[in-house]
């Protein structure tokens, strides 16, 4: 097979597997190796697109080689505002659910990850801001047994899309593209110029 | 509470969770960041000791700061080679599972994660040595469904320690202390002076 024969059927195959009914809301995330192996971990489990969400910090410029060019593979939406951004995630179906250390978290492996669900991931420093995590459906946390209190965000992130594809897999929902033929017709024409 | 009194009470409660019977070997991993996010990960789901398999390179300075603190809470053993390290790893009744994209290799969520196991991850360019994948009881994968190829390696580490201790929660795996009492006794002298 010739190497633009593969592309194409590459990218046909990771277009068929995209999860449009899974992204991630990042907030605030300044440093640009999180940044890059956050979206690495979206490309790996299928997210199609990554929301934002920077209002204290500027988004950080990605190299390509840290990244190794996920960002290439993934829409990236920008918003202004918790408000702005969680009003068009849930116009569009999301069930908003924030990382947050508080009482009435609930773990990780207690969600529903096969539902259409935005995950939330806070600042390197702060987490997730108050406001953010009062304004979602739902706060989580992913369990911690040992002696420190938090984990890298990116690790964090990737905890979570995993035990989101870990159920799909598992529900037989990666079986069939969940993109409709004129969503994958237009995505590959706009993918095969990239 | 005092604060000493708490912080007794947090070193028994985190030892009651530890799980020796669940390590990793991390072989010439260079980067002293991805070193620290997997000492970070490793502390989270409770493992107890890591192996330190360098051949190639030098095991790295890990400033406190970027890991957490988390080296100081594991035990860390250094091999070297990848013959001694098994070796010692089988005599003490670990299964050696090495992450490795292979034709035989089985899916991480495949793997039965509750048994003793040893988790092998490689360097950040080269992956896991042919060596130490040919010799190891067996090969597994993380599912990629992405363009990109590959996970950073502390991502690719924290979601196959994460996938044990979801089955280890989900067995009731945590509900007592692996340690027995006078091990717990030892490393809570050793601990508590740390």
């Amino acid at each position: 097979m010739a190497r633009s024969e593969r592309r194409e059927l590459k990218i046909r195959e990771v277009l068929a597997l995209r999860q449009p009914d899974l992204t991630i809301v990042i907030e605030n995330i300044h440093d640009p190796h999180n940044v890059s192996a956050v979206l690495r971990s979206c490309d790996a489990v299928g997210v199609l697109r990554v929301e934002l969400l920077y209002t204290s910090e500027k988004f950080p410029r990605i190299g390509r080689k840290s990244s190794s060019g996920a960002n290439k593979w993934l829409e990236l939406r920008k918003h202004s505002s918790v408000d702005e951004c969680y009003a068009a995630l849930r116009k569009e179906g999301y069930a908003v659910l924030a990382t947050f250390l508080g009482e009435s978290s609930r773990s990780l492996y207690d969600l529903d990850l096969t539902k259409k669900t935005a995950l939330v991931f806070g600042n390197e420093h702060r987490g997730v801001s108050k406001e953010a995590a009062r304004k979602a459906d739902g706060n989580f946390q992913i369990p911690m047994l040992g002696m420190i209190q938090s984990l890298n965000v990116s690790v964090a992130c990737a905890v979570a899309l995993y035990e989101s594809l870990r159920q799909r897999l598992s529900a037989g929902a990666l079986n069939r593209p969940k993109l409709n033929e004129e969503e994958l017709a237009v995505l590959y024409r706009s993918w095969i110029e990239r």
